[in-house]
């Protein structure tokens, strides 16, 4: 353990911010923290959209189920994954990448590249003593989104990170227990001892919402999450992203 | 800049690792910060396998294209995107989350996900002195990869990720410039100056090989990049997505 890693494990989303934006510098710093990652055999298949334009992000919010933290913060950043630019090496090498672009694998590649940067553009942020929040929510209206920020064919918005000085911090939420996330070797496939833990972790996650609400709420991490996915969302998202032309093949 | 912005735009990939094996104070520091990652609405639709087994890596290394760091490093994660975790709470919930873990929306969810948490583990190694390489290589064989870690159905391996304590450092490659990666409000669409972006960080890059190799290396990144796409490999992907009942609708 370092100053680091307390750092990694302390993280929490702040969904209240000052009303403060950040610097120039600190954008910069963020940005190329986030250039520092890994990127698939170099490929650098993603893009960053920084917003400052109110009326846009009064639209993203919108977007975004009016979450007024999208629209509220230091600095909003949309990070897309993107395949355009391969595209158009393709023409500048006149070399026929299409129908590798347009598979599934460079699909992935390029959502993990863009994730993999988002990360260090979070824990940048968290380093610099701001806040942050990931924004799915924009996934919402893609074709709203894709409109707005004129993202091009081959271009997938797949999130927001909204950025700021935090005027109020969540408490931390408890995570899975470490060993029903992390396998050694191979695995588990222990079904009864895996519905033990769940449940064992349910306990955990009651206890800290009652704690949090006084005792109002009783949910489940089990009984919340899979109420949340019976609800189908975002079914259109398979045909947004084949329109943009990945994950065809 | 502090020393955290400075670990994450100094990274550079390790493939040459001492004979030490990471501690499990090590493991656990690294999988806890990546539990410390946002995950999408509290999923945590990922998994993490660790390998000691040296059978197993060995076979691993043979998948990933015979990279011996892959058997040889101090301690090896592989990356999954993971919804058969909420399949099983569906079932202790009886609720019905088959359409909604089965969409393209989740398995994106869960792809994200893993490689938010897979950043942090990067990170986390990086901040304690060891060295870290992503491989993609994994996916050459994922058939083969699924069942030597035995993963069910619903769980995709990623790419793996070696630690270790470096015996080599590679040098850090330049990344694109910032401005050609990240756009202020909306998507540049000049294709001229964004062919200019491109030409320009080719002659950065023909720098850095022509120094490394003496000259003996001349690539340019979009002939390097369109090259590569230009071979179409795995592309079985979406056949073992789907099959696996991911990114299905």
């Amino acid at each position: 353990m370092n100053e680091v890693t307390n750092l990694l494990m302390d993280h929490r989303s702040v969904r209240n911010f000052e009303d403060r934006a950040l610097s120039e510098e600190q954008i910069e710093t963020i940005v190329l923290s986030a250039q520092g990652a890994s990127t698939s055999s170099f490929v650098q298949a993603y893009s960053i959209i920084g917003l400052t334009d109110k009326a846009k992000k009064a639209k993203l919010a919108e977007f975004a189920g009016n979450q007024n933290y999208v629209a509220e913060n230091g600095h909003f950043f949309v990070f897309c994954a993107d395949l355009h630019r391969h595209e158009v090496m393709g023409q500048m090498e006149n070399i026929n990448v299409i129908p590798s672009i347009e598979s599934t694998e460079k699909f992935m590649v390029a959502v993990i590249d863009a994730a993999l940067a988002a990360q260090n553009a979070a824990v940048a942020a968290e380093s610099l003593g701001l806040g942050i929040c990931y924004i799915g929510g924009i996934r919402n209206n893609l074709e709203g989104v894709a409109e707005l920020l004129k993202t091009p064919d081959r271009v997938i918005p797949l999130f927001g990170l909204a950025v700021g000085y935090p005027s109020k911090k969540n408490d931390k939420k408890p995570r899975l227990p470490l060993q029903h996330i992390y396998h050694e070797n191979e695995y588990k496939q222990d079904e009864t001892a895996y519905r033990e833990e769940l449940k064992m972790y349910n306990k955990i996650i009651s206890e800290y919402y009652a704690e949090r609400t006084g005792g109002k709420r009783n949910d489940t991490w089990t009984g919340q999450i899979a109420g949340m996915l019976e609800k189908q969302t975002r079914m259109y998202m398979k045909d947004f992203v084949q329109k943009k032309k990945m994950d065809l093949r």
